[in-house]
């Protein structure tokens, strides 16, 4: 658990997390892990107890919710704002005005409408020019199936991606403090523009989310008999339609005109297929049909592969295990013996069976060596 | 890899299988490994010999394209025809004809309009209700991400459901040849109407499959920035979209008028979720938001669990694995240690990293327990 501690430079003062959800109290654990000191303040007396008791950090001494700054409030050098979407913006600009000397970045996943605000907030008087250069606008991209302070851990971030935003008026200060505890948490920075960054999350991770509840709200109606058919094909594609519907619903209101330009772009490419579908023996009918998939292989095939490289087909080696403890780690075991690298994994259950199947993905050029080692090690590789 | 033999009653005579593609050659390799003699037969001669090459049975010695039978035909006991979609009612129909002491089975993934063309071959004359009486309609449910002969392996079916849609006046003798071929590869029957099967489909199969094309498609001018971003969800989500545009065109027009329903409702709800997110202030637009994310919520909550058995929620357990060989074996060699049994598996990559976040599921009374036993060896548990 070695880290390297935090530059002097950045956090000397304290760190102040607004918001002990999942995200807030996480990057309280990870950087309390790497030696910074850390207070905490939520709306939520009981929120911040729980972060609190896991060690997230300690309780912010002077939280002053009537927005005006107490003369002997204490000075975070970082305010790192993790409130819910919808109220990110105004507790940005709080803390702005009530922390003079503090550098403040956001973690909301929509960069646009929070940039708008504290702009607006310029405009009508309530920051100067100056307090708003202080905000950076960031996106850790970890952590959104789970949610609240319990689920939080101090690693969330490791090898994610995270988003800063900055622009030509923002303090360089601002950009290092954001980028240092990005750095210091496991992430890997991105520097993007707002405009940029929201138009990326509507399309690989707002749509995704959307066509998940799209599929999954189909199921409500169906007969066990036919959800018992279900395979990976189904659970893959409808695995995040578990998602909370309070924070999706900020997350997809803040971000709605980027996202509207690809919905209409899929309700032409849905209405297309249902004109098709209705007449499947009309010419062209089928050469339609065949675009659609054609055009999802192409769209499929530009996703980037394991650690950012370019998309790459590793070969898949599928190995029968029984569902006893022990036997997926003594085939990885011999797989290790091998010396062949597992690129990726994955188990795939079906209805009905108490064995599975572990899918090792390797380097194409290992299969064969792999297949033969374990064939020869006594497993059923099919 | 000892198998119970075939049951004589069904096999005492050759298994003919008909189509050497994916299916046709696993099946044959799978019946061969059970002690079954096969005979193959593609129109493909490349094609069948390569399933021939691969030991998936012998070739058949008289096809006859003419389609009349010759007097020295060989006679197999059971047909199994792995056509494509496309053409896989005419050969069902000309298999019936051509052998007439057979069962005949096929194993394509829509069944009403294979069901629809035999019998529109005894209105016709081309065929007696009697001979129709020997087909029955199956289905299993696996392997269509690969495709050809190449790929084929004799465990495909493993732990897969099987789909068997008998009608009234299926002869018992051809159900109890299905059930008995899918047994011995290793699947669960299910038994179900071609209308519930095809219905079932739709929803569990052929939905997932335009969802994740849809979503791809709008990948194709999407910058390699935007998608250097990409994690888990969109990957999951557009995993099946780099399926056969070929194979996918025949499914989908075959069960156009089920998979049509579907889409009318979808299409509804993306139309209410475009309509609120044009104006996402207005009242009731939140809420008609939430509700779209609920309904998948509740939807994809009905998904059955491992092995069938109800939704249940495994508690995760994610470990820190560097991307050198052995790493994974050994987390899992030390789970084993601690008999903790692992439910589910998956390995989680981001970009920029070399290293990779290892998901362990079990079950949730076991997590702390793992958690500290892992952590104890030396594991970074997140």
């Amino acid at each position: 658990m070695a880290r390297a501690l935090l530059p002097a430079r950045v956090l000397t003062e304290p760190v102040l997390i607004r918001g002990t959800g999942l995200l807030g109290t996480s990057i309280g654990l990870g950087l309390r892990a790497a030696g910074a000191e850390v207070w905490l303040a939520d709306p939520s007396p009981s929120a911040q107890a729980v972060a609190v008791d896991i060690g997230a950090g300690d309780p912010f001494p002077a939280v002053d919710d009537g927005g005006s700054v107490a003369p002997d409030t204490p000075q975070p050098g970082t305010v790192v704002v993790a409130s819910p979407p919808d109220v990110t913006g105004q507790v940005v600009v709080d803390s702005l005005r009530r922390f003079p000397d503090a550098v403040v970045l956001d973690v909301a996943s929509v960069k646009g409408a929070i940039a708008a605000e504290v702009q607006t907030a310029v405009g009508n008087g309530a920051l100067t020019a100056a307090e708003a250069a202080r905000y950076v606008g960031t996106h850790p991209m970890a952590g959104s199936e789970r949610s609240g302070p319990v689920a939080a851990r101090g690693q969330l971030f490791t090898a994610a991606p995270w988003v800063v935003c900055a622009t030509e008026e923002t303090d360089p200060a601002a950009v290092a403090a954001a980028e240092e505890i990005a750095r210091n948490l496991g992430a890997t920075v991105h520097r993007m523009s707002a405009e940029d960054h929201d138009a990326s999350v509507a399309l690989i991770s707002h749509l995704p989310q959307i066509a998940a509840s799209l599929v999954s709200s189909r199921l409500q109606e169906t007969p066990a008999a036919s959800l018992a058919l279900a395979g990976n094909g189904l659970r893959d594609t409808t695995r995040i339609a578990a998602s909370d519907p309070q924070l999706w619903v900020q997350i997809l209101a803040a971000n709605a005109p980027e996202i509207l330009e690809i919905l209409y772009g899929v309700r032409d490419d849905l209405d297309r297929l249902i004109n098709t579908m209705e007449d499947p023996s009309a010419p062209g009918a089928r050469l339609d049909i065949a675009q659609l998939i054609a055009e999802g292989n192409a769209g499929h095939a530009r996703i980037p592969g394991k650690h950012g490289g370019p998309p790459q087909a590793f070969a898949v080696v599928t190995v029968i295990v029984d569902d006893t403890p022990g036997q997926i780690s003594a085939v990885l075991q011999d797989v290790g013996v091998a010396g062949v690298n597992v690129e990726d994994l994955r188990m795939d259950h079906s209805a009905g069976y108490q064995v599975g199947m572990l899918e090792i993905s390797v380097l194409p050029g290992r299969r064969q060596e792999l297949t033969d080692a374990l064939t020869a090690r006594g497993w059923k590789v099919v």
